[in-house]
C-alpha cells in the first residue's frame, strides 16, 4: 500500500467510494444525497491537501486535511478519511490517520482535531482512541442517524506538538 | 432596546464592532486582520439569518444564526453574537441569545451548539452557563489568544427542543 497525493485521475474512484459512505448516512453529516460537485469542493478543492491509498494503482481510500478554525485557531487541523468498503479490515483507516498526522506536523499544525465522529461508528472510535485521540466533547443527539435516529457525535482531539496551555477551562 | 432582522443600512456600524471585537483576538479565531467582505460574507451572506439590537436607532449588538452541520446534523444550529463594546453590562448579550433562541425553535432546529468559546472569556461562558448551556467539550490550546497565548476552547452546548437519543457514546 502506498499513500500519495491526489491527481485529478483519482476522482472517479474517489468519488465512488465517498459516495457509497456518504449515501449508507450512518459516518458522515454530508446530506445523503450530496451532488458530486459539492463533495468535490469540500473534499478537494477547500482542504489543504487530499491524499489517497493505493495498492497495484487501485485507489482504497483517501484523507483531506485542513485547518479546523480560520486565524487564531488555524494551528489545529482537521482531517476526514474514507475507506472502500470492499478494503475495510486491512488497517487502511490506521496507516491514513498515521500518515495524515506527519503531514500535518509537516505542515505546520500542533494539533488534530474531528468535530463530528457518530458515537455509533464504534469501529471508528476505537480506532482513534487507539491512534491517541482523547474524546474531548460529548454532543447529544446531534447526528441524525438514517437508521438508528438522533445519536451523539464526540469530539476527538490529540497534540501533535508539545504545546503549554496556559489558562484551563473554569468550568 | 428593539431586536430586528438586519438590514443592509446597518452594516456600518456593525462592521464596526465586528472589527473591534475581532481585532482585539481575545475572543473569536478569525484572523484579527480579517477584511471586510470575509467578515460580511460569513456574518450576514452564509448565515440562515442576522439580528441586530437597537436603541433609539443605535446598534447595540448583533448575532447571526446558522446550521452548524449540514445534513444530518443540520438540526443543531450555531450563533455567533458581538456586542458593542461600550454597550457591555447592559445585558445586550442575554437579550440576543434569548432572542436567537426563540428564532432557532421558529426555523425548526432542536438544539445549538458553540464550537469555540474561549475559556479566558469568563464573562461568557457564565453568561452562556445561566442560559441553559452546558460545557461539553474541552479543547486544549485549541486558541491561540493574541495577549495570553495558547487557552482552551469550550464547546457549549443547549437542548431546545426534547430530543429521544437512542445512542450514547461509549467511551
Amino acid at each position: 500500500m502506498e499513500i500519495r497525493p491526489f491527481r485529478d485521475a483519482d476522482w472517479p474512484a474517489v468519488w465512488r467510494m465517498l459516495h457509497a459512505t456518504i449515501a449508507a448516512g450512518d459516518t458522515y453529516s454530508f446530506a445523503p444525497d450530496s451532488s458530486e460537485a459539492e463533495i468535490h469542493r469540500i473534499w478537494v478543492e477547500t482542504p489543504s491537501a487530499t491524499f489517497v491509498a493505493t495498492d497495484a494503482g487501485v485507489v482504497l481510500g483517501t484523507y483531506f486535511i485542513k485547518p479546523n478554525q480560520p486565524g487564531l485557531g488555524s494551528h489545529v487541523c482537521n482531517c476526514g478519511y474514507v475507506v472502500e468498503p470492499q478494503a475495510r479490515g486491512r488497517g487502511v483507516a490506521a496507516a491514513l490517520c498515521e500518515h495524515s498526522q506527519d503531514q500535518a506536523r509537516a505542515l505546520g499544525f500542533r494539533a488534530m482535531q474531528f468535530n463530528f465522529v457518530v458515537a455509533s461508528n464504534e469501529g471508528a472510535v476505537r480506532l482513534w482512541q487507539r491512534l491517541g485521540f482523547a474524546v474531548v466533547g460529548r454532543l447529544p443527539g446531534a447526528f441524525r442517524h438514517q437508521r438508528l435516529g438522533y445519536v451523539y457525535a464526540l469530539v476527538m482531539f490529540k497534540q501533535l506538538v508539545a504545546t503549554d496551555v496556559v489558562y484551563h477551562p473554569a468550568p
